[in-house]
């Protein structure tokens, strides 16, 4: 008998929920190390065990289990996952490449390195240099906290020198670094899932554009309705990236647009939502070809299988996304994922994905559907 | 909260497989009733309780913990889910539509009487009657046993009357009715899966040919290669024939084309193989849809999301089909599904699905993907 690899996943979140479900179709022994029994794919699989992923001693219990070991989420202790590595552990992204992720200000410093376009940063501890730079650049200027924030959190827009030496002060004493960068003139902020194998060899899906309201994302729309030289620069940029970083498995690039340049925004060594759209829109999904990845077996083919595809977040608001199901299935082509999760206002709970011809309709459809489970999206300016 | 129905399945193979990845995406609450630990659903779902779906006992305790049952094979103890039924338990689909799965004599004659088109028969005990039928017809005869066939099994085609009367008889001896019909000149084997909801509205999927090999399902291929007319035919007739059973949820309806007339041949009261290429290749897979159906949630859409689908079965062979399992995923665009069976030979284990621009392509790719994993696909005749 042909025993597959064993993989384990640290995370228990929806992305593991929908890995739980890619693996299913291949048969893969795929098990969770869950923070919470009621985690997303704690409550769908069998195969979920309790402990918290920052704990050195849990990872090194939950990795002696496993042949492969993965991520749903960067919230790992990477000293301690490094050491298992030394130890002989197979990690997929490894320590290394998810400190790209953990840490902007190992990240801007690599990509910097490789010749990667960037907005104008600086990484920094000084509050004068963080003033200094937004003197130069104008103002306001973009801070970041180089570790813990996500969706939102840990980025601040200052809008004067004063403001920015007090977020530098304050992130520094709190032992972070500060990522301090010019604000782009967006035109449009896109994404580009990249998906490496053990040998290094990348695929790559379509570049896609993500709405972002207040920091979190809205919309995926597929392909980014920009023009086609603007979107083969996007995957360039997005595959040099994935050589500096190194990730096996699913790598997401988040990258800003101005008009004109195309410059690196953050990177996700996971599976990620601006690629949600593959699970009906491609011929693989990305859950699908992280697990491929992670085990070594071939990459599936990334192409969508329709001329347009609209991914839709649904965020908690004041009801549970289920009480607007049957609403939400009315919609003609609307398929509805839902996370299982407790719809606390704003907390990404769901998403739901149309394929069409063309965007606008798309659009309008999964939006229709997201209205009936969370909240509304925003009219498109 | 709202709370979602508790949806009790009964079998725990791979559709009770396939539909708890379908539940996932709907956060549904779907249980099964599971008669081996290691039975597909059960390896994947951590809601899977161990009991005998032929016993009364194990079926009412199963379904005590449900608001609604539903089921992924017909081979339960109708009598008991009637009694069930009567006690305020609702079973979608009912004993009495299950009824025309599990007993050809009783789905022939409701056929019959309702004038759909049938092949030529006789339902009978009497051998006497078999041999002046194929007296009449023309050998060979087909005939079936009424009750516990499946696969081919139950099945057998008579060269002349002295062997018609012994298969009646041994039936008889058995109990069993026998159904003896005409062998009708096929030009196509069909399907039409018609999905039904609580309050008798059906959805259909594209009419498909399913290619049969010793009375086992080897390739679906989608559209059904014929000419639109004789699709639309079945597709009418799959509906009438869904009006007449009754069962709530997936329908499948197997019809017979013989160039110039539909009849039908069998009907199946659960999620079918005929329609495993909805996953990726329909916009609402028949495993959404059947626990839509079953849930009262809306139907999804059913139309193709490619020109030509092709969905192959893997057969077990000498080795595992994990261990063909890189080489299936290296064929371009081969989506592959197992059902983590062991590969005794003969036995269904698993399908690749492949979406393509024209159906020779597309079957090219899936019988290449289908031969790493299993028995390969016989040529085309």
């Amino acid at each position: 008998m042909h025993t597959p690899p064993r993989v384990g996943m640290v995370g228990a979140g929806q992305l593991a929920r929908m890995s739980h479900q890619a693996a299913i179709d291949l048969d893969l022994d795929l098990r969770f190390l869950a923070a919470r029994p009621d985690d997303g794919a704690a409550r769908v699989s069998p195969h979920a065990e309790l402990g918290d992923p920052g704990s050195a001693a849990d990872l090194a219990r939950f990795a002696a289990g496993c042949d492969v070991l993965t991520f749903d989420h960067e919230l790992v202790d990477l000293a301690a996952l490094a050491e298992l590595e030394g130890g002989g552990l197979v990690a997929r992204p490894s320590a290394a490449a998810l400190a790209h992720a953990t840490d902007k200000a190992h990240q801007r410093t690599r990509l910097a390195a490789a010749g990667l376009p960037l907005p104008r940063h600086l990484v920094t501890t000084d509050p004068a240099a963080a003033r200094a730079l937004g003197d130069e650049l104008g103002w306001p200027l973009v801070v970041k906290a180089a570790r813990g924030g996500y969706d939102g959190r840990g980025v601040w827009v200052v809008p004067d020198g004063d403001a920015a030496a007090e977020v530098v002060r304050q992130l520094s004493g709190r032992g972070t670094e500060a990522v301090c960068e010019e604000r782009v003139a967006l035109v449009a902020e896109l994404a580009v899932v990249v998906v490496t194998d053990p040998r290094g060899r990348h695929v790559a899906y379509p570049t896609v554009e993500t709405v972002q309201v207040d920091g979190i994302c809205r919309e995926i729309l597929v392909p980014a309705p920009l023009d086609a030289a603007a979107r083969a620069e996007a995957d360039a940029v997005a595959r040099r990236v994935a050589d500096v970083v190194g990730a096996v498995g699913v790598l997401a690039v988040e990258l800003f647009w101005d008009g004109e340049r195309i410059t690196v925004n953050e990177v996700a060594t996971r599976p990620h939502n601006s690629a949600h759209w593959t699970i009906e829109g491609a011929v693989t999904s990305q859950f699908a070809n992280h697990l491929r990845a992670v085990t070594g077996l071939p990459l599936g083919r990334t192409d969508a299988v329709a001329p347009a595809v609209v991914c839709a977040n649904v965020l908690g608001a004041g009801h549970a996304p289920r009480a607007g199901l049957a609403d939400a299935l009315a919609v003609p082509g609307a398929a509805v994922h839902l996370y299982g999760k407790e719809a606390r206002p704003g907390r990404k709970v769901g998403h739901v994905t149309v394929l069409g011809d063309d965007l606008p309709s798309a659009r309008r459809r999964a939006a229709e559907a997201v209205a009936a489970l969370g909240q509304p999206v925003p009219e498109p300016s």
